[in-house]
Formats: structure tokens, sequence, C-alpha cells
């Protein structure tokens, strides 16, 4: 057995059960070791981007890592923008990114890089592996390390010789799960759940905000029943790795994004309480703006940081507060009226797609501008999960919806889509076609990257000629349906109420891949 | 003034005449600066990675740098790959990068991430403005890095407020032409000139291995020159940054990308002179094969390393020889005979190339397993500059098409691009369409990353179902007819000798730029 045989085993015994794959010459033994070692699925991205975000999006669904498989140092550079994306979403990846044989490091042949200095920065962990007889237990260790809560960023750097070199007869068969238990989210004690009940009890105003575990359905019932004892108001983060919503859920107001709005809707609170989420801050910086979004004179607490167990932690201050009994307040279904045919416009395209929402959707926006409108009208629409870019790197969401995907075969997957992001990692739509998964894309093409308009004005920068051509992306204008076409993925336009609405039908009701460009 | 307008100043003044650019909020200053100090053209990219390379693309032809305008942490960690095959190829970029303004990177918002850290594996040089009155210094000071022999990485990290805070009521007026004068290539003595010219002079066998400034139309003929006077043989590197070829130049055959065939060439001489050029070692390591091309028993030598005077050196040692009198022995025009109508293979595709190939044109070449054919097949065309993926990133080819076409505005641009490698960066073509470039792209599409073929067999790896999977583009087929129409560029699909021929032909003899996709 080589150490790539050994490391594949180390990987399938610790769980992995999918690999993001584009590998190069050095990642060859790897991927022969595949071959001869069956139980990893592998899923080919015609660039790394495709391959970081799709594991982002897998490991949302699936809570657990797949890995990603990168051909040296400008192939992981490929796809740090969605590791990026996916640290920040605090959700577990594990990198394999091969290295040039050991001996042949110093001769700085052409792709001869840094990698480990590029890892670093987005990479909880990385570990260059020295032999071919360590990579059992490295394997085993990078799985811990991702899935250390609530889910890191774990690189394993594999020389070629490691891989190609003998590694033992047979594989120690050391049990991960011994290790892993060790690895999930800290006890919040109950002196945290007491004072935060006291705050909850008192008269001032409280808000919770809420992100990761709290976005569960059953920790947002928790949260729903801590609201209606205490008086409390529940908001949850502007952007979310992962949130219940829809029919049967409790709805919760996200953080607006804009710094005045959030200003304004944060104001009336003397405490402010969060739920496995930061304390809003904004997402840029703007002269004579504030970065902090809480109030100044406002208490802050945390009744769980985003590693503790936020689903326990809410559980206590339920029991605290003698909760257990209220009305969380779940969602009715309430889908909008149809509204009546004509342009699209934000608020006619969310109605469409509010009203047409299958049940158990992956709803997967990066929508942008468009966001606010889709969050709002799809509140009563049925039962659904919603994944948001987490990191600010425009091109996580065909990637995501990819992955996502893979991880839930069963299940509707519906990505809202700024054409301006999905041009970042358009990649991805081949690999839905390869893999015949059940999404739906839908461009949301204004033919311009429409936030800086409102940016500009927001930094107080004046535009001119030049500004105007970096915002615009109508010369030429982008065929999102050539494009997806020439991918594989069967593709067609809307520009009224009428066509979206009889193209979405008809793609939501096929299996495999569709775009719908849906002109703006 | 503020500071982002004492940027822009500093950079025109330091000679920068084009902007490529993937900006976003936090560069929403350096634009509007852009837009108010008239002197530098701000070219627009869909992706980063087409901006860095677009970057490379005009630094080779242009030789003098442009910047790149990129968007935090993110943004330039998509440009990576190509920064790091701008580096291999030893061209000069200047990146402005914007971060978020200083008080708001405590805040861990979405965007933020360890700009520094990114940067620095692919730099030769990071700054991060302190202050709006730095600027002009810092600006001067980045462009001055960039030139530094033989061209170098140089990175300014621009927080927001340093863009928009008041520098200076106007610009310093330091001239940067005292300060770039150092910058130049070390010259290289006598006494190694010397002592190459004895080696040179003696009967064993020599090679002179011909990089960087040596490929360059008056050093290669004195490169010629010394050949024909001392009875060495002229070697080029296996890729090059930029290298004049074709008819009324020295003709020079390049060490083989094959371990075996290049050891092979490589065999028969006493002494390796390496001139503008590393010393040629394998691309990758391969069990029991060396990392070192020339023979263990030869004597190296460097006549000029990359960041010395090469072409003064060449001077030196033609002068040294007393070869200037000696016949170069200049290529004669000498296109190959009309094949055949019939399928395109390797061949009958790179006759076709060679019989058309236009006087001047550049030709970008990112070919991979066809490169050979073609090379040697136009080795008698018109004169031309051939353009090659240096650090083995591949996506380079579209994007450096782009950037030499902007360089020089005047010439036909022909990119010879793998159908694999394309796909990396594609929305390259978005931005030739948006700029009207003379931009001919033809996608060598044999449906497969071929190279890893070649590859599976010399790490001696077996090949399985999984790894098939990992190497065949065929399911779905890309169409890029489709996805170059999808982006505003007319495009055609040409399966046949003929068919390839009328396309050539008409895109060659049109404005702007024109895709054929070559059916292997």
């Amino acid at each position: 057995m080589n150490g790539a045989e050994s490391l594949v085993h180390a990987l399938i015994d610790a769980g992995i059960e999918v690999c993001f794959a584009n590998p190069g010459t050095s990642e060859m033994h790897f991927v022969a070791a595949l071959d001869r070692t069956p139980g990893i699925r592998c899923v080919l991205g015609l660039f790394e981007g495709v391959v970081t975000g799709a594991a982002d999006g897998y490991a949302r669904m699936a809570d657990r890592p797949a890995i990603t498989l990168l051909h040296l140092g400008p192939g992981f550079a490929n796809g740090i923008a969605n590791l990026h994306n996916a640290r920040k979403a605090c959700v577990p990846v594990v990198n394999i990114v091969g290295e040039h044989a050991q001996r042949h490091i110093e001769l700085d042949a052409p792709l001869t890089a840094d990698i480990q200095g590029l890892a670093g920065p987005v990479s909880h962990w990385v570990h260059t592996a020295g032999s071919a007889t360590e990579l059992d237990r490295a394997g085993r260790e990078a799985v811990v390390q991702a899935r250390r809560a609530p889910g890191r960023i774990a690189t394993l750097i594999l020389p070629a010789d490691t891989a190609w070199d003998e590694a033992a007869p047979s594989p120690p068969t050391e049990p991960v799960a011994t290790t892993t238990a060790a690895i999930g989210p800290s006890p919040v004690g109950a002196d945290r759940i007491d004072a935060i009940a006291e705050v909850l009890h008192g008269d001032a105003p409280a808000v919770l905000i809420l992100g990761g575990a709290a976005l569960r359905p059953e920790a947002l019932e928790r949260a729903g029943r801590i609201a209606a004892t205490s008086g409390a108001t529940l908001l949850c983060e502007t952007f979310k790795t992962r949130m219940a919503r829809g029919a049967g859920r409790v709805s919760v107001e996200a953080v607006p994004y804009g710094v005045p709005a959030a200003l304004a809707r944060l104001a009336p609170f003397a405490h402010v309480v969060t739920v496995g989420a930061q304390a809003p801050v904004a997402f840029f910086a703007y002269p004579d703006q504030p970065g902090e979004l809480c109030p100044p004179t406002a208490e802050r607490h945390c009744l769980a940081a985003i590693d503790e167990d936020v689903a326990a932690a809410l559980q206590a201050l339920e029991a605290r507060l003698q909760a257990s009994g209220a009305d969380p307040g779940l969602q009715v279904a309430d889908p909008p009226e149809r509204c009546a045919d004509g342009a699209l416009t934000p608020a006619t395209l969310a109605n469409v797609v509010a009203r047409l929402l299958p049940e158990n959707a992956i709803v997967v926006e990066e929508a942008i501008t468009l966001a606010p409108a889709l969050f709002a009208a799809t509140r009563g629409s049925p039962a659904h999960d919603w994944l948001q870019l987490r990191g600010g790197a425009i091109g996580d969401g065909l990637p995501l919806a990819t992955g996502a995907a893979i991880a839930c075969p069963g299940r509707r997957v519906l990505c809202l889509e700024g054409d301006g992001s999905a041009m970042y990692t358009l990649q991805a739509l081949w690999t839905q076609a390869r893999e015949g998964l059940d999404v739906t894309t839908l461009i949301l093409a204004n033919r311009s990257y429409a936030i800086l308009h409102h940016e500009m004005d927001n930094v107080q920068a004046r535009s001119g000629p030049v500004a105007q051509g970096m915002m615009t992306l109508d010369r030429p204008a982008l065929d999102w349906v050539a494009l997806a076409q020439g991918m594989g993925v069967p593709a067609a336009r809307a520009d009224s109420v009428a066509a979206l609405e009889r193209h979405l039908r008809a793609a939501l009701d096929t299996r495999g891949p569709f775009l719908i460009e849906a002109v703006l």
C-alpha cells in the first residue's frame, strides 16, 4: 500500500464520502488510489473556485466535511476566495493539496510555490506530510481538525513522493471516533444562562441576534419561545450559513445590510444578546459612519459563541425562563398573491419565486442588491433552507448550489444569483450538468455590478465615465442562455412575469439542472 | 486632493498607462480618482485571474508594468495564480489592492482577510499604506520595485481611509526617473565573458540555453553569430516569456518538455551555458527520473543571470569571440506545404496555423500537449513573437492575449489554447469583446486534460474509472462557440482542415475578437 492509498483509507475511515477535485500531475497517485479504494465519490470541477465552493455547500447541508483535491500552490490559490467564504461560514473543509516530490522543490520548477504560505491565511490547520508512513495519521488528524466546532478549514499538503512511496503493509486501525468525540462545541456554563435570563426578565428592551446553529429548526423554536416569554426581539445575522425558514418555522428578520437601516433597527435595544453570532458590524467602512452597529449605550451579552454549544444554551435558557410551554409563533403558510403579468422587477421576480418555491427546497442566494426583496417575499413559502455568501467574496453561489445538491440528492436546489457574481465561477454549471444535479439557477440579470452604484454614494465618491464603465456589464451584454448551453445546461430567458413563471415551473418539475436568465 | 488622487497622479508620473481592474466598494475612491485624473486607461475584467493575466501579457509586450486594481484579500486571491505565472515570467506588475479602512479591520467584517499574508508568496515587494500623505511616495516606489530587473511583482495595499483622506494640496514632483535609473540589470564582468569565451574556444561540445532578454531579435542574432563562430549549439527554455521567431530571426529549438527527451537532447554537452535562463529542470518529479536535466558530467556556466544585463553580455561575448562578422543563420521564410483536407490532427492543425500566421503576429500559446507540433511548424512563418505560460498555472492564455492586445493595438494576437486550460479564465473573452481587441482565439478542443493521460504513465500510477473521469471533459462536451457568443465574441466551429482554414482566414482579416473551436 502506498502513501496515497493509506491516506484514502484513513479519510474513508474518518467519514469522508465526497471529493471535489481539480487534480494535476502531482495528484495522480491520489486519484489512482481513489480508484483502488472505493468509498469516496469524486466530483470534477473545471476551476478550483468551483471545487472549494462546492465543498462549502456540501458541508453546510451534510454537516460534515468533504475533501477538496487541488493542484499545487496555484491550484490552491484559485480556491482561496471560496475557502475564505467557507471559513467565514464556519463550515468544515479538508483540503488535500498536491506538492512536488520533496527532492524537486529546491529546483524551483515552474509550478513551485509557497503552498504553506498561501494556505495559512485561510486555514485553521496546515500540515505538510513528510513521509508516506505518516499519511494515515495525518489524514485522520486533518478530518478531526476540520470537524472542530463550529467547523474549520484543514489543509494537508501532500508531496508527490509521500503519495507514491510505500506506506505500510496494512493501514493502522486507530478509530477516529475516539478522537473526534473531543471536538464538539464547548458547553456554556449555568452562570451565563442565569445572567442572560436576568437580562431578559428585566424591562429594558433586548434583542437576540441569532446565527450558526441557532438557525436550525429546533433551536429557532426555542428562541421563539424565549422571545414569546420574555418579550425579547429576535433578529438574525445579515448573511446566514444555513437558516431554516418558511411555513412551520420561526420566522426571523435579518439585521439590514445598510448601515443607517441597521443602526435604526438596533437603536431601540438596551441589551444585545448574541447567540451563535458575532455582534453585528458594517460590511464596509464608510466615512462618517460607525463600524459597530450595536448602539454604544447597549449592553452586549453572549449566550453562546460560535464555537460553543448554541443549541444546548438555548435549551437551558428556555428551561431557565420556563418558556417550554410558550407558543414559538410558527410561520403560517402564506405565499404572496399572484402579481399581475408585466416586466420583471425585484418585487415581481420575488413574487414568482415565493409562489413557486417547492417544499423542502434548498435556496442558495447570492442575489446582492435583490436579496432583501427575495428574503422578505419567501417568508411564508413552504419550509426551506436558505444559504448565503458569508465571506463577501462573490462567486460562491453556483458552487454552493452544486455542493448542496451533491449532499442532498432528494432535494431541489434553487440558486438565486446575480449576473456579476455568477461570472466568477460559472464553470460550476458544467459540473451540475455532468453530475445531473437538480439545481435550478435563476440568474438575476441587471447587467451591472448594481451594488457598486449604491456603494459609490455610500463612500461619498463621485462617479464619472471611468467609474461607470467599471460598474456596467451591458457592453456587451452577457447571454446566460448561451453560456449555460455551452456547458451542457439547458436554459431559457425570461423578461416577463409570465415567462419566468412558465420557465421556473418547468425547471422545478424536471430532473437535472436548468438555468433561467431573468432580465431585469 | 485625496490620497487616491495623489496615488493616481504618482502612478501616471511613473509611467503607468493601463489599469486592469475588478474593483469593489473599497476601491471606489481610486476609481473616482481615475475619472478626475486622466492618463490611465481602465480595462474591466469580470474575474481577477483575467486582470492579473492581462497585466502579465501587457508587460511582456510593453516592457513596462500596468497596474491591477483588486478588491481586498479574496479579490487578490483570485488573481494569485496568474501573478504566480507573471512572477515566473519575470515581468513587472504593480498590484493596487483595496483594504478596509484601518479602523474597520479589527471588526472582522466578512471580507476581512490577511492580504499581506496572501500577497507575500507571489510578490517581491508588499507595502500597506498607513496614511493618505504617503501614497505619492508609495505609488512611485511600487513602480520602481516592479521595474527592478528583470521585472518583479509589487503589491501596494490601500486601506480605504488612506484613499479618501486628504493627502496634500498638490502632489510633490519628485521625479521618478532618477530613482528608476538605478534599477536596470546588473552588468556582467569581463572575467566572466573571458571564461565563457575560453569554454567556447575549446573542443568540448557546448550548448547555450537562452531565455529572457536573450530571446529578443538582436540578442538572438548575437547568439547566432556566437554559435556560428564557436560551434556551440543554441537551445532555448522549454517555456518562454517572449521569443522572437519566424522568418528573418535566428531559429532556436527548445529544450523538450519530457524528461527522457530532454536528457537525451542535453546528453552530448560537456558545457552548459545559461544566458538569461535557469539551468533546465524537469517540470514535475517522477519516480526513478532525475529532476536536473543537465548531464551530471557537464560543467555549468552562467553568462548572464536573469537579473543581469543579458543583451550586453551577449554583445561582449560576441566581440570577445570576434564573431560580429559571422553569419547568424537567419531563418528563411519557409511556410509548410498545404496539407490535404481531412480531419484535424495536431499535425494538420499546426499546418494551417503555420501557413496563415500573419506578419508581426503575437502568438500566445497555451496548447499543452499540442505545443511541440505548433512550435515546430511555425519556425518558417512570417516574423512573430511567441508567448507561453511560464509558471505552469493553466488559465493564463486568454488573459495574456487580452493584455498583449491592449499593449500592441496594431498587431494581431493569435491565442492557441487548450480547452481544459481555457475554462479557468474564459471570462477574458468578454473583455476582448468590450475593448474590441484584435484577438483570434483558437480553442484546441481535445475534450480532455490530455496532458494528464501522459503524466499518469510518467508517474507510474495506474488509471481506473475514477482517474479517467478526472481527465475527460466530454461528458458533457463544452460548446466553445456558445461560450464565446455568450460573452459577445463571434465564433465558429471547425472540424476539418478546410473549415479551419476558412474560419481562421476570415478571423484574421476581421477587426475585433473571434473564436474558433477546432475539434480534434
